[in-house]
């Protein structure tokens, strides 16, 4: 079993903010994160695999293909986008950087197990100094 | 003479966008930058000023007095904040890094000014890959 | 469960040796670390917590209140200090990087526990090339 | 136990293709990856040991003997070197990452034993986006 | 006037020998660097470019332009390449980081005139700790 | 003309103070970095050399060569050292960064003429957020 990681960024806008609550208690709760008019990252996000070595290729699974799949399924969706309005698979979810990452996971399972091998971990860095890591359970 | 360099850092939204473009034109000249819910990044600014020595500090400024300056003119307006919307010197601009890093320029030369040291540079990052300088002319 | 970490930093002196050893046993065992005047570095911290994400705010914990707890009790004692002198968790201790990243997950880990997360690990880097982690046990 | 991570790097060319598939079947599975003239990367190498900290020197192993292990078992025969050619413990294997990193952890395994601590991990470093781990099963 | 800088990245095979001399003679001028079966690295390319902000999109160049122009003429030649065998404008000419980067200059200078910048520098990292910059005379 | 940089590392214990000063004045002006036991830091420094490049070897300076006169002229007295006690070209200066970076680059401006090529400039990293630069003059 070996471990496999790749890297990739988005810049996208979000704010921390409940609907029902009013505008004092999100700015109590969640601070200068709560701006109405949002703010935004750069997040990095490192996607771990695992699995066996192919002995004839030398590899647990093409990087080329990894890359792909998280580009298409999650990149595509969060760069340059708002987080809470323009990602479908955010909708009606705090856009914390910890439901972030879960999202992803449940996003990006699924899709590797198509190609045998298993989803270990996705973490999420939201700030040089923040960051989240989700391993699925 | 001799350089000294503070980093900042703030997380913020933005657009590329010009109001009295469609947003048809607006998409073909800005991409996904002129997303119309807006997008983020955590830029990171660099601020360079230059002068003697003072012989009894050894300091060009202290650099607690450097960091005070940059972050009440500069990072409080734009930190969690949306610089398109919330930012006073930028009201009526483009958002776009080279116009940021101008305006960053402006503010803060005459502050730096009043404390007999003078801004060489403002260095901006906008993502790992692209950044500016500005040398105020 | 998810995990978040912080990181933090801070700037101090140390030096390896014991008192009891002579200065050539000192030198022996620990090289240049032994330096009787002291050298330092700047520490780069890593503290991770673990727990369930909140339904209500997307958090584990508030990263305000994560941050104050590592700072009122670890950072400000240990920045621009000198790690064998002036530490009170470091006392009659060898202040190597193991050591430092034990003492510090005690105290965390009860105070953590107080906001009902549980400490994870603490990864302590010296430099770029050097650093520990450890889970507490 | 604690976990003790050093990091090194080296420089070296390699190429991944099978001699017995064609060049074309090599370029359609492995891409610019298989360029029969080579490539190259500076590799980022992180092994962590486990241990116990002795009392006496807060060491798990002191790091300047595990620098040395690594360097004359590691370093000295892969940097400036080509992987594919003049590397002894690649010679008839894939020089992937995957295959580099598990074969690095073969090589350090019992050399570590020797010193009484255990060999935690292998981490392998291609490019700023692409990494491999291993731990030893 | 402001300057823009765009990071750029490829991996690539090369070494530093000279037809005409001695195996000997090689080693005792480029050390290691000339070991016959090539070593290689991940080259880091920051290309800075200067001209006045358009006032209409706040740009000096489009990034994307910006980036199309050294990937096409720069990156796919050297990216995944031998610097020595496969570049066409590194043929007969030592590869090293200065050469390098005076030829990427020389590439790229006419090209970004035609989009009416002016080209400032090209700066190359061959690894962490080393690196050349060029401006051009 | 082409630019060549080395960066060289080093950890050392310092303190800002000034004996003739009470403790208080020393305090007052210098915070937290005039703590009489000390603190310290990772320092970063980049070295920059400027010339011709020899056709013959691509070089401007064997960097071999140039790190060796950078360790033995400046990293060797400053690693693992108290700047204010343990270094020669230090004593009787204020040990600020800028004080430092300056007499680095009166240290090593000679010893590279010797070889031929043009100290341009000395930059000196005591954090990741602050940093100085001096060319000389």
């Amino acid at each position: 079993m070996i471990y496999i990681t790749r890297r990739e960024r988005f810049s996208a806008a979000h704010k921390l903010y409940k609907e029902e609550w009013s505008a004092e208690r999100n700015e109590a709760v969640f601070g200068n994160c709560s701006n109405p008019n949002w703010h935004g990252h750069n997040y990095e996000l490192f996607v771990t695999v695992k699995g066996q070595v192919n002995p004839e290729t030398g590899f647990v699974i093409d990087l080329k293909l990894m890359k792909a799949i998280i580009n298409e399924a999650v990149i595509l969706k969060l760069d340059h986008r708002n987080i809470n309005v323009d990602v479908d698979f955010m909708q009606g979810k705090m856009a914390s950087t910890e439901v972030i990452a879960i999202e992803i996971f449940n996003v990006l399972k699924p899709l590797f197990e198509q190609e045998n091998v298993c989803l270990h971990s996705v973490k999420l860095h939201e700030t040089e100094n923040n960051s989240v890591e989700y391993f699925g359970n």
